[in-house]
């Protein structure tokens, strides 16, 4: 089940990628079929409703595949649809995790940055942009504009001092980030924060992947390309804190709730990484791939 | 104009301090007075409508004077108001400024603690309390839980690249923050934020006070007690980057909206500063009262 927020002829709405090309919008394909209208309108509240949202899915997905007048009125073709952020507008910062991968952390400084505790920091919900969407250049404020291709996991239920052991069972999916980073105010700043919330510094998406989708989330292949030149090629297996380490971490004391984005860092590869450094410009294509979630592709205007 | 957020009888209301005692219900006075209901159900809304909320209020006050039958209706005893964070739920993390008094900087290290450039972390939403609320003290998790009384600018008006000259343009209004602080997190974890966001770590309030009220935000006494014993006295004027400086530079690049909520530093004087440390434990009282704003008032539980 791959979840996205779209926008067709002016109308956002909550779609799920039922074949290669084709997305079912959920809330008019659940009036047509079960003449009903119980999901919500944000991906955040259908969150919310845990498993009963993804059983109710399922059922509509097993209908919306019998023979059906009606199902043009609520199957798009992907191609005509706006993709936007999957969740447009988080109810707080991002979490992102720091130097979660020992290359980079490496390629960034030496053995001593690479991290004994998990490194958190965030950026601001004015960050985040969709697949397509530009990221903005900010060439007044940063000259050393770097890209962060990361993978993201999405809390899907509440709770407090999660054990590793239960931390699966908060998780709704995953997605991909491109955790653009200004290296200029992310280092005169000392706290990451600044460096990180610049407007439109947070590409999310295309997708977020139900997790019953992706069979290990911490053996998925992670690429990002710059113009079609390939910089990072990782893996999300060698990162140092486990996704249940985060999840334990950040909610040793903090609540997580459902809709929250943890950002779980970065593999090598990054524009500073470079001698001399591969700062992004104006005009430049950064995709970034992680099997089985998908492409998220952004220009920098 | 001192507003609040305050509940009666299970009811959340939008309330203004109309004397020592006494509090206004806004909605309802509207209703009474005017026969309308153009007044937001939460103070961010409200102060999305900017000036014309503020001449609204004005309005309601000289009318609520006059000789009213109904008064009693929407004026309450403040005693029987229980008040809840002005802001009950940011739309995002709150915006942290660290060492921006030259003695706290100083009480934590060195010399070459003093900032050059502004700080900024953040906490998470989740963090906040209200007046009156528990500070959670969070041993299973924390063995040095610290305060630091500071003043806190609410923003007003959506800008970005905000220059200094137009910044109080983008406020609202002041109130106090409590930035309670788990000081063994923060060092572990290098970047402050999971030190910062235990659940029920940022006492605010207890009102939020219009830019009005205030002729120089930068002049201002501020003390904070434990258990009566006066810990931190400073004033705001020993701030090294200015109330203006912060907007510019928050703003820089990154969009600040309505309800956005920056808390300046803390003065010397924090617990973590005392030799020994004189950390935070359960069934302590912290009081900080900033002139001309009020008193914020926690139990650690």
């Amino acid at each position: 089940m791959k979840f996205l927020t779209g926008e067709l002829h002016g109308k956002i709405f909550i779609g799920l990628v039922v074949e290669e090309n084709l997305v079912m919008d959920l809330k008019k394909a659940e009036r047509k079929l079960f003449e009903l209208e119980t999901i919500p309108s944000s991906l955040i509240d259908c969150m919310k409703e845990g498993q009963r949202f993804v059983n109710h899915v399922q059922q509509l997905t097993e209908w919306a595949k019998k023979p059906n007048d009606e199902s043009g009125s609520f199957i798009y073709s992907l191609s005509e649809v706006r993709l936007l952020a999957p969740i447009q507008r988080p109810l707080k910062n991002i979490f992102c995790i720091g130097k979660n991968y020992r290359d980079h952390a490496l390629e960034l400084g030496s053995e001593a940055d690479i991290p004994e505790h998990v490194m958190v920091f965030t950026k601001a919900p004015t960050t985040v942009i969709g697949d397509g969407d530009n990221i903005l250049a900010h060439q007044d404020v940063t000259s050393e504009l770097d890209y962060e291709g990361e993978l993201a996991v999405v809390i899907g239920k509440q709770g407090r001092s999660i054990s590793k052991a239960d931390a699966m069972d908060h998780v709704f999916g995953y997605t991909i980030i491109n955790d653009v980073t200004a290296r200029d105010l992310q280092s005169r700043h000392k706290q990451f924060f600044l460096g990180k919330s610049l407007d439109a510094s947070c590409p999310i998406g295309p997708y977020i992947v139900h997790k019953s989708q992706i069979a290990d989330p911490e053996h998925l292949h992670i690429e990002t390309k710059v113009n079609g030149e390939l910089r990072q090629s990782g893996n999300t297996k060698d990162l140092i804190f486990s996704i249940p380490e985060l999840i334990e971490t950040l909610s040793r004391g903090m609540t997580l709730e459902p809709g929250d984005i943890i950002a779980t860092g970065t593999p090598a590869g990054v524009g500073k990484g470079f001698n001399p450094p591969k700062y992004l410009k104006s005009g430049d294509q950064v995709e970034i791939t992680i099997e089985g979630i998908g492409t998220l592709s952004n220009q920098v205007k």
